[in-house]
């Protein structure tokens, strides 16, 4: 049987960072294919994914995730090698630790252990790895759910083991995301010299009280599942660098956030109300991140919640809260979606590290999960 | 007998980009000194000035002026060589033709008519002459300020030869111009990520309505000789580059140009208050570029005003538009101080030129203005 910190420490020494594999999927599909797993493997132009299903009838449950990591940084920096997974005390360091090879060691276990038990589950059980999940997700898990899609193969359930928790593991599970639109907008003046006002206008004048409006307006209230969405400028851009030179243009970035309230068109639709309310004169280009997604309740979330009480003793928490995942791409298929992994507290970060007890404990609650959805 | 021309076309063949003087100062020496000048050299870092004075009794007219010229930029760009004077129908080309090489001419030339005409005549004459106009102005007019006051040696009216005129030579004489004062202001926020609002405070956001106050305040309404003070944003950043980081601080570059009615103090105090009433926190450098200046009238106006007349046979008209000159360094030691010199609409630009009948009309103005001031 495999063991979920010697599987973490072989996952984290391959130096897979975006879009690099680096063999974690090879490793996986060796383990998986044994299980009587059917192995595919979709290289999207730089990136590797990996679709494995085992069974052909009824209900999919599928554990979705990615094996490439954010770069280390200077390695000097780091108190034992990123990518020469070392125990310190209850902890394992290296980069990807808690996001997320942790996670997929888990659910290589949990799988194992599952299936060597069950052999005549229900349903199937799927894993959709990407090495892209990091990077500019173009070639990672959208193509594989185009795949799936143009085969009219559904997903059920999917678990994504994109690290949830922030003090315990399992102390909250993400039910959806909010969406994402960024604005890129031009307001056009007249470029002029200072001492000549009147030959010129001066675009920051004339959007600042738009960029009053635009910060200071209520764009929903959410609801039980979302924060109100959020309006944030993130650039904002005028002059030549000369103290003397009225700018000619004045160049913000934006991004909202944003609930399952609100659509896309209706935020593009209200922003361009309040820029042409004020009169301005500009140039925009929208670029759409993502839907919100939310899977709100079914036996996904009840069988999530149930397992983790379990192993726990404790309730989890549903939480909408943070960035984007790739659960956006697999959620509009119509399936069940939840995030659960583990501590986020040191992602991204130099020292990344996961607590190994909390990986037992993951292994235990994604294993409880299959038993809760795959047995009659 | 001095040439207007031909002394222009010897001082733009001088390649005299600032802060070089490139011999201009010697010529006009050796000139004055043969009128009976007393010549003084003032070297002041990289810049060289010169202080020339003829009598050493009653109210002392100066004429003031640069040498120095802007780049002229690629000279294949030039229709005529920048730096080697030429004729082309009523126009003489050559960078400082306009701005002020043709000013500095013509008063030479009115210099030299005037005292061989009438040697005897009342008062003295000066020329105030600096390489360092279109510099950074810390070691020409001002330092020679500076001198003077040291040694209690007054101007009574001086003559600056900024090319004042719009379309017709004399149909503009500025007889003040507006203060300045910039201010570099960073707003403080503090910085996060995009989907966590609630944990950063967006400085754009909290600066918006701030800087609508700003540019919607009326600071004053001007005056008879002044436009209204006048606030510009020139330049204003915030952010990484990164569409999903909440910028950490907003930084901005703004400048008054302000009448007689305000101080540099009071503008200070409101727009402190403005960023007050708002709860900004801000840290704030204030830049003071020159105070206004203004002479309404006096012997200097009514003089220029009865020159001009009696050689266009048409009014002027007095302005205290546009940038700031070397008069503001001039004016707070008492002196009355105009400025007169041709069209400016080609200077600082390629293909500088000046209609050679305009120099002509203009040494006729300056030495108008002599025979007004300095005969019994
Ligand atoms: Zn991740
Ligand atoms: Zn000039």
């Amino acid at each position: 049987m495999s063991n979920v910190i010697d599987l973490t420490k072989d996952l984290i020494n391959r130096r897979s960072v975006t879009p690099e594999d680096a063999g974690c999927q090879e490793m996986m599909a060796q383990k998986l294919s044994k299980l009587g797993f059917n192995i595919e493997q979709l290289v999207f132009e730089d990136t590797t994914n990996m679709w494995a299903r085992r069974g052909s009838e009824g209900p999919l449950f599928c554990f979705a995730g990615h094996t490439d990591v954010v770069p280390s940084g200077p390695e000097a920096n780091w108190q034992h090698p990123p990518f020469n997974a070392t125990e310190d005390g209850e902890y394992l360091f290296g980069r990807g630790a808690a996001d997320m090879k942790g996670s997929l060691a888990a659910m290589l276990v949990a799988t194992e252990r599952f299936v060597k038990k069950h052999p005549e589950h229900t349903g199937c059980i799927a894993f959709l790895i990407t090495s892209d999940e990091e990077g500019p997700f173009i070639n990672g898990t959208t193509r594989v759910v185009d795949t799936l899609e143009t085969r009219n193969e559904k997903i059920t359930w999917c678990l994504v083991g994109e690290p949830s928790s922030t003090e315990h593991v399992g102390d909250i599970v993400k039910n959806g995301r909010r969406g994402s639109l960024t604005g890129d907008l031009i307001i056009k003046g007249i470029q002029g010299h200072v001492a000549y006002p009147h030959l010129a206008k001066n675009p920051v004048h004339i959007a600042a009280p738009a960029l009053a409006e635009l910060s200071a307006t209520t764009w929903d209230e959410g609801n039980e599942f979302f924060p109100p969405t959020s309006f944030q400028i993130s650039n904002i851009h005028a002059g030549t660098g000369a103290g003397n030179v009225i700018p000619g243009h004045l160049d913000i970035c934006f991004n909202f956030r944003f609930s399952t309230e609100v659509t896309d068109q209706q935020l593009i639709a209200r922003t361009r109300e309040i820029l042409d309310k004020h009169g301005l004169e500009y140039d925009i280009k929208w670029t759409f991140n993502g839907q919100p997604f939310l899977t709100s309740s079914g036996e996904l979330v009840a069988a999530t919640q149930k397992a983790i009480q379990s192993v726990t003793g404790k309730a989890t928490q549903l939480s909408t809260a943070g960035g984007t995942s790739d659960g956006r791409f697999i959620a509009p298929t119509g399936a069940q979606v939840i995030e659960l992994g583990p501590v986020n507290a040191t992602i991204h970060k130099v020292n990344e590290c996961v607590r190994m007890a909390d990986l037992e404990q993951l292994a235990l609650m994604y294993e409880a999960i299959l038993m809760e959805l795959l047995l009659d």
